[in-house]
């Protein structure tokens, strides 16, 4: 599906993929602080501690180092969901853990969801390009175990399983997006456990949505 | 709250402010066709038919015009917002009319949907410094509506009203972001109806779960 390289990586090396990975965590860090476009390939290079020239070594250029972000971490993302969705557990359980794990993404890591939220809105072409595919994937596998939830009666039917999986992501989008753009006059860890909870408000919220019309209707 | 200058406009005559407005849609079509950062000043008098130099004399610069398109727009919404948080109405359909003015700002308008959604991301600097006290305010509204029915006893009082808004919110977002973003292959008024219908879809979806606690809890 996807066309963008994407090399295998060894956590546990010293290869060349840890240099890679190195200039992703760098480039996150400082996109989130001065934004994409502000942003210079020399500035991600010093951030990283290696030469400019040794970006171009794993990058074609800044763009592709945005992509290469947003495709590694959604990309590990979509495959952990897709265990999750074809789990043998009720439907509802499976939602509330797909709320947790994308969550789980971001604890901590503020800098990466500014990246995810914001910068990577920054441009609506590589949103258009690269975001859609990976993005349509993402949205399908939620969608699929929604409908799932509706063909054995557990979810309404009145609500389309698109819909419902486009919200389910708004909202979690929207609690993430204010979370990294919010105060920083927090600590981490109490700024986590906020995040942890309004996310499990919002699934109940959505769960006890999902289930309404099965009720009312 | 605003400390930037927003001129009144008098839609129906010819003065400086009907200029000023032809501007600012005209600029909605440009970062919309080419993005916030490839977008020239020069693109904008191109478009609007104006001098490059009339520009100036209603905006200091393309940050200038970007953020006077979401004070003007997003200014007009929370008055309007405003107005109906207030009525003697039910909760529920407060709710529903807050959502339904929502998409009444982009019907027809993927262009402005596309600036609101993706390019006032752009920015994240922009987006903290005159995004959040009029974002921070629409949110409140919305909050408060809750809030009164979580009082009054129609809506759950386990979820925060605050995370109750930025769902909402997040939920309509995701839904405007896709639709913007989405194929150009239908025409404009079906799109627009297909908005509607996922709109009014979220908006029962959400009302269910407000009301879910009360019924489960």
């Amino acid at each position: 599906m996807n066309t963008h390289s994407s090399k295998p990586k060894h956590k546990s090396g010293r290869g060349s993929s840890d240099k890679r990975e190195r200039i992703l965590e760098a480039a996150i860090r400082v996109f989130a602080q001065g934004g994409f476009y502000a942003t210079r390939v020399s500035d991600i290079a010093k951030e990283a501690g290696v030469a400019d020239g040794t970006i171009y070594l794993y990058f074609e250029n800044k763009d592709d180092v945005l992509i290469s972000i947003f495709q590694d971490r959604i990309g590990k993302l979509i495959e952990v969901l897709r265990e999750v969705a074809g789990r043998d557990e009720p439907v509802d359980e499976r939602v509330r853990r797909i709320i947790e794990l994308q969550l789980g993404l971001l604890e901590g890591r503020r800098d990466l969801a500014e990246v995810i939220t914001v910068n990577l809105r920054q441009s609506s072409k590589l949103l258009k390009q690269y975001g859609a595919p990976l993005f349509t994937e993402y949205l399908e596998l939620i969608a699929s175990v929604i409908a799932e939830g509706q063909r054995s009666g557990v979810f309404r039917e009145d609500v389309s399983s698109r819909v419902a999986a486009r919200a389910l992501w708004g909202g979690l989008d929207g609690l993430a997006l204010t979370w990294a753009l919010g105060g920083g006059d927090k600590d981490d860890a109490s700024r986590d456990a906020a995040l942890k909870k309004a996310a499990h408000q919002w699934g109940e919220l959505f769960l006890d949505g999902l289930r309404g019309g099965t009720h009312h209707a």
